[in-house]
C-alpha cells in the first residue's frame, strides 16, 4: 500500500464579524468541492475557521461571545461541511472555538480547538491549543488586542497523535508553531503529518519594526521543526483584510526535509494542493534516530515547573 | 555600560592529519591579530580546532589517537594562543579534544570539548559535546565514517551558561545545532550569545541526495533557535578540502531575530567580524516570555527516559 496522496491547505479569506455560519460553511463546502476536483483526500482548514478572529476585541456582550463557540461538533450549522466531505471521501482538519462543558473552565467559555475528521465524517481526534498568545486582560495601551487567554481555557489534552490516512497525524494551532516543544512532543510520538491552522496579523501596529520579519517568523520555526522531527506540515491561514486587521496569508506545505514546497500567493479562499508521500518522513526519522541520539537526561529543565 | 561589541567567527581552513600544533596555533594567532585589527573583543574558533577531523578514520595506532587530545589547556603548545589573545584583550571560544582524567571514560580517551576564555586568558567555562553523531563502531559499508561515539565520552556537563562580555554565553558543538533541546536548555538559562564550532562534510557520499540540502540543514535549525530563544549565534567552521573530505564552510552570525546577518564566503582561514549588541536579545525574550507562555507540564515526554 502506498502512503502517497494529495492533500491541501484550504485557506480562507476574511470572515466578517457578523457573517453567518451558513455563509462560512458554504465557502468551506466550495473548497471541499475544489479539493475533490483536485483529487485531494485531505484538506486543512484554518484555526477558528467558522468565525472572525474575535479575540482582537474585548466583547462585553455575552451573547455575542457565545455566538463564536460551538456547543457540538458537528452541529446543525456545521453538518453540511461534514456531509460534503463524506460525499467526496475527503478527510479534514478544522479549527473552531469549542464551548466547554458545564462547570469546565471557570470564567472562560471554552477552548481554541481543532479536530481531525476522517473521510467517512467521523471525528477521530481533538486538540486544544496549548500555547495561547496575547494578554489575559485588556490593555488600553495596545493598538491591537490579542485576548486569547481572556476567552480561552488552556488546552488540557496535551499533544495527541492519531492514526489516519495510513499514517500518524498531529495537530497544532497558530502560536504553537513558534514553540519547539510542541513539535517535539508530536515528533516523539512519530507524527508524520502535522496540521496547523492560524490567524496571524500581517502587521503589528504596536511593534511595526517586526512587520518585515513576520513572514520569516511564520515559516522559519515550521521549516526547522519539519526537518528536526521528520514530518510533513500543512499550515492554513485565515488571510486578508478582516475587520480592519490585515491577516497574513502564506498558507504552505513543508516537506520533512524542511523545504517549503508550496506557498499560497493570495489572501482569499484558496486551495493549495500538494502530493504528499508519508514515506518521505522515514529518511529524517532515521537520521535523527531519537533513541540513539537524544539525551533526555540532559533536558530536565525543559519539562521542569517554572521557578 | 553598553553591551555592544565586535565579535567574529574565526573560521579555519583544512588541517592536515600530520600538521603540527605549532603550525595550527600560528594560523590561529594570525586570526587573533586580524581580529585585533578589526577591533574585535571576542572570536569563535571551530570545533576540534587544533587538529584534523580524525573521527573520519578508524585509527588503530593508540599513540596517533592520543596525539589529537589535549592533556591540559592551555598546555605548552597552546599557550601562545592564550598569550596572543591576552595581549590584544580578546576573549575566545575554542573547540578541542580533551583527554579524560585517569579512570574517567572507560574505553574512550576523552571528550569533544569547548571552552570560553576571557580577555585576560582565564578559562571561564567548559562544555562537553552532548550530541555525538555517527557510529559507535566502524561500518565497512560506509564510504565516509563518522566515529565520534567511538572516540568520545558523552558530554557530562549538561548545557552550562557563563557570565562573560557583560552577558550570558552558552556553548554548543557541531551536531548539537540540529537538536532544539540543546538551544532551549541554553535559552531557559538566559543565554544571549551561543558559540558553536563545527566540522561538517559538505557532501555525504553515502547519501548524495542530501548534498543540495546541506547548507539549509546547517542554517535552518540555528536561525530558528536564535529566534525562539532570543539569542545571538556565532558559528565557526573547519572548512575546505581536508584529507580528501570537503568540509562545509558557511561560518555565520545569526541575530536574535533569526536573521542570517553574516556568512563567510570562503573555505580557508577567515575572519567574519560583526557588531553585536546583546541588548537586541531583549525584544525576543520579552515576546516569548517563557514564564508566562511556556507550558512545561505538557512537555514531560521531552525529558522522559527512552522507552
Amino acid at each position: 500500500m502506498t502512503r502517497a496522496f494529495t492533500a491541501a491547505a484550504a485557506q480562507l479569506g476574511p470572515i466578517a464579524r457578523n457573517e453567518s455560519r451558513a455563509s462560512v460553511i458554504a465557502r468551506m463546502v466550495a473548497l471541499i468541492e475544489r479539493a475533490a476536483a483536485a483529487d485531494c483526500r485531505f484538506v486543512v482548514f484554518p484555526e477558528m475557521a467558522l468565525t472572525t478572529f474575535f479575540p482582537r476585541w474585548l466583547i462585553e456582550d455575552a451573547e455575542e461571545v457565545a455566538s463564536f463557540f460551538e456547543a457540538e461538533m458537528p452541529g446543525p450549522e456545521t453538518r453540511p461541511l461534514f456531509e460534503a466531505a463524506r460525499t467526496h471521501g475527503i478527510g479534514f482538519y478544522l479549527g473552531y472555538c469549542e464551548r466547554a462543558a458545564e462547570g469546565e473552565g471557570a470564567d472562560h467559555l471554552g477552548f481554541n480547538t481543532s479536530i481531525l475528521v476522517d473521510s467517512s465524517g467521523v471525528v477521530v481526534g481533538k486538540y486544544r491549543k496549548v500555547h495561547l498568545p496575547g494578554n489575559a486582560v485588556y490593555d488600553p495601551a495596545l493598538k491591537l488586542q490579542h485576548l486569547e487567554p481572556w476567552y480561552f481555557i488552556d488546552g488540557d489534552l496535551g499533544f495527541p497523535v492519531f492514526e489516519m490516512l495510513g499514517g500518524r497525524l498531529g495537530m497544532l494551532l497558530c502560536n504553537d508553531r513558534r514553540w519547539p516543544e510542541a513539535w517535539r512532543m508530536l515528533g516523539l510520538q512519530g507524527a508524520e503529518l502535522v496540521c496547523l491552522g492560524y490567524n496571524s496579523p500581517a502587521q503589528l501596529p504596536d511593534n511595526p519594526a517586526q512587520n518585515a520579519l513576520r513572514k520569516m517568523h511564520h515559516l522559519l520555526p515550521m521549516q526547522s521543526a519539519a526537518y528536526q522531527n521528520g514530518t510533513w506540515i500543512i499550515a492554513s491561514a485565515k488571510a486578508g483584510p478582516e475587520e480592519g486587521c490585515d491577516m497574513m496569508g502564506h498558507s504552505c506545505v513543508i516537506a520533512p526535509s524542511g523545504e517549503l514546497v508550496a506557498l499560497s500567493a493570495g489572501l482569499g479562499d484558496e486551495l493549495l494542493p500538494y502530493s504528499i508521500d508519508l514515506d518521505a518522513t522515514a529518511e529524517y526519522k532515521r537520521f535523527f534516530d531519537f533513541k540513539t541520539y537524544r539525551r533526555p537526561e540532559c533536558y530536565g529543565l525543559i519539562a521542569a515547573p517554572h521557578k
